[in-house]
């Protein structure tokens, strides 16, 4: 792994949340980006090699509108950036992980993701991505 | 702020997630470190530029214990690197954030931090952190 890609964060109205962010950071969010297949809207700031990935939910099966019904607004994800998704997938599956995508999918960012459950990971939701080249 | 410093985990059981993690990176803690007056054990993981910091309360009155009794295990905080924190903090009471510590105190890692309170960062504690030199 790289380096932490970005950590995502859920919340209920992203024009509010990119208001805060933008005051939190010193500048505005460089991108917003609405994932159809998701269910979300999403916003991206960048901090130096990283960045905070903001997500509101669109519908009210996305996983982000659960999320917030069930835990309020909050840190939802840490994403990790890969060389090769696929290798690691296979290396994490070996490891023990439960890996939810053993085919990994289009996300947001041009990246292709696949994410391991919270449950053999301290309750983290982890994302691993690897940009589309 | 220059980057995320680290993502701090609350855990059970600092051992068994130090084995838990050394799996997720392929690689060890590089430092284990105990933060007497917070009341927790410490121990840290490189990703890149960034790292991962587990956490586990050592008494029942830790901010740790108390997180993991209130919500489980999982992500506790988020750590940005500053340059200047005392101008940070100037910095996010004029930008309307409430600062938890008005002077920075002393943290694990040889850092001065400061915490800003979740109800006005979406429900996420933010640390922020400035190597001491």
């Amino acid at each position: 792994m790289k380096k932490i890609e970005h950590i995502g964060i859920a919340v209920k109205n992203i024009e509010d949340s990119n208001n805060l962010f933008a005051s939190l950071f010193g500048k505005p969010q460089y991108k917003t980006e609405t994932v159809e297949s998701e269910g979300v809207k999403t916003s991206f700031f960048e901090v130096g090699p990283n960045k905070i990935e903001l997500l509101e939910g669109t519908t009210e099966t996305s996983p982000i509108t659960k999320f917030i019904e069930k835990k309020g607004e909050g840190i939802h994800h840490i994403a990790f950036d890969v060389e090769n998704i696929e290798d690691e997938i296979t290396r994490l599956k070996l490891e023990g992980f439960t890996v939810l995508n053993e085919t990994p999918k289009k996300g947001a960012d041009n990246k292709l993701v696949a994410f391991l459950h919270p449950k053999t990971t301290n309750g983290v939701l982890i994302e691993l991505c690897q940009e589309i080249s």
